[in-house]
């Protein structure tokens, strides 16, 4: 019996060091986890309470395959509140997760043997889903110098293509798009016929400025791009997997029958609970800023550990980290890091095949004491290797 | 810009149908829903308390991508408990709803281009999904002489083939493989080299005796089946999209990491709330015996509105009616039915594209008193037509 080439994907490997952190702690070790893509916060009060009232009141049977007709309205209203821009609550679709979102905008949007391009460094689920679809991924390799973004140069170079992902602010380097760049990519995209994925699940998340939404350059060709959120980064709610898509037109009706098929609907405790996310304001700002501080602690303290080298973190809560001049071989660094500190972090071989044998990245989402703590190892260990 | 081809696939009808019953009862209009394929009852109180204490004692964030390793325990006791069968919790993995489960299964198990068998009538979303994952659909026309189950026969007639997808109690019929038809099938798999997915998600609701699982013939290969299975219609959790397969040994490694890319993992609370299903026996049996209620209210009724030929409902809580006597447009029919009664079934369109338009299904997963009212309305509308 046979076992399909294309379900032979490479494990998510953010997952697999998950799994080494937690074994080392069901020892009894004592782990800081900053290896995690994932907040270290509950959802918010108001989402909680949200919960509890539809576990009493609601049957929680499916929803619309879109999802709650309310809760779209809601996201609509957040876009109105965060960027100006007015959006069609037809055109939102509440989705599993932003995985879920993926899968249905990839399917809809490009046939078997279509050609993808996107940055590397990236999110390694992007490459992983892409191809288990058949679908040709075009890594385009970056660096400092584009904010670890692809230009519009890069992506003239790999034509023909059939769409482009970008990520602002990106996993794994916390790097955002300036409103001129994202313009000249959009634009780049309407003129050659290629679609643009714009994953945006870490808005909300930056430090030096917002960043900007494809939808905030309608003149540009925003409308026609495919937007991918979730409530699991901003909002904190990353177990309750709800995430949605903001779709053009054209591809509204085949992301609608995909949906009935693929998932029937979004959770719907989830999507009930969601309706509380957005009068969580003020706590989530509160999360915002201890981001902040943790991100300020570790661009303080790391350097005293070796770590000279960073992306520019604007977003997200990640710092991502050269040690060429530490290690050719990151996996068995992070190991060695582990065992001998506690410390867990990601080697940069998930987001980068070809040269993440010599980064690593750092998630601060965790609590500032752990940052404090994790530096002060990392710096001990460094002095005694 | 293109639309993907494989992202053109039928919608699923019965969703179409739900909105229009729901459009009908915005209006103010008293619309009797015997479309819906879902418990009309709550998940039990077990889960509903673990769900609560969950929701205060949790972070919820991520589990590992085949889910909570006490949930994985928890239902390989259920299989020793409901089959006398021993499962490797380590086979089991949690999933977005059986849904999710089928993405996963059939992305490891099937290559594009691959030839899967399928029973006509069945359930519309396997149809869609394989297509658009570039599955070659072998539709086998079953009657009620095998039960509308695919014959070993049948399946040598369509040679070659990758595999095959049976349901017991199947939907939309609710008829069920005996004992000996599901070991000839697994049986003939073997000998053929074809992967067996077997589709248990209405195992526990059946009327005339126990469906058998896969997992109880290994003297049949059932070790080398893919169980799909869910916690929504046998536990009534169905918004809370969690089901689970076991897989055979060859695929897990491969499951687990398209589980890890396409989904994180599963939604972490209904997980946390599932640990309180396997205490919930009695609120279940109670819902079967309801079930068992209005399926004899409506095999005692409908016959008096004309419905005269019913596919041997032992499972599920559907009856699948043969109404070609009454229409040769089974949409138009329902329609009708729905504007002129405000009862709510489902066109067989969906269920066998071939057929479909001579057939309808009656759900009944309603209350008792929905089901009377239903036969009254329909034998009084028979009596006016």
């Amino acid at each position: 019996m046979q076992i399909s080439r294309r379900g032979q994907i490479d494990p998510f490997l953010v997952m697999e060091v998950m799994r080494a952190a937690d074994a080392r702690a069901a020892t009894g070790a004592d782990v800081l986890h900053l290896e995690v893509g994932q907040p270290s916060t509950q959802a918010p009060a108001s989402v909680l309470r949200a919960a509890h009232v539809a576990l009493d009141a609601d049957k929680l049977g499916y929803t619309d395959a879109f999802g709650l007709p309310e809760l779209r309205e809601a996201l609509a209203g957040h876009y109105k509140a965060t960027y100006g821009v007015t959006v069609d609550p037809g055109r939102i679709c509440l989705t599993v997760g932003s995985s879920g979102g993926f899968l249905l905008a990839f399917l809809a949007a490009f046939d078997a043997g279509a050609r993808v391009a996107l940055a590397s460094p990236g999110y390694p689920a992007y490459r992983n889903i892409l191809s288990a679809l058949g679908i040709e991924v075009v890594e385009i390799l970056t660096g400092p110098e584009s904010g670890f973004h692809p230009t519009v140069e890069q992506l003239s170079a790999v034509q023909p293509l059939d769409g482009v992902i970008v990520a602002s602010p990106a996993n794994p380097t916390g790097t955002v798009l300036s409103r001129e760049a994202l313009g000249a990519l959009l634009s780049w995209c309407r003129n050659h016929g290629v679609r643009l994925v714009s994953d945006e699940i870490y808005h909300g998340l930056t430090y030096t400025g917002a960043a900007t939404c494809a939808l905030e350059l309608p003149e540009s060709g925003g409308e026609r791009a495919i937007i991918v959120n979730s409530f699991s980064k901003y909002f904190s709610m990353t177990g309750w997997r709800l995430g949605w898509l903001i779709l053009p037109e054209d591809l509204v009706r085949s992301v609608e029958c995909l949906a009935q098929n693929f998932f029937i609907s979004a959770p719907t405790l989830a999507q009930r609970a969601a309706l509380g996310a957005f009068e969580a304001g003020e706590e989530l700002e509160a999360n915002r800023q201890r981001y902040a501080r943790n991100r300020a602690i570790l661009l303080e303290e790391l350097p005293k550990a070796g770590f000279t080298h960073f992306a520019p973190a604007d977003g997200a809560f990640y710092l991502y980290a050269d040690v060429g001049h530490l290690t050719n071989d990151s996996v068995a660094f992070c190991q060695k890091i582990l065992m001998e500190t506690g410390v867990a972090i990601t080697p940069g071989v998930d987001f980068d095949p070809q040269r993440g044998s010599r980064t690593v990245r750092f998630s601060f989402a965790g609590s500032e004491e752990a940052m404090r703590e994790s530096a002060r190892r990392l710096i001990d260990w460094s002095q005694r290797s």
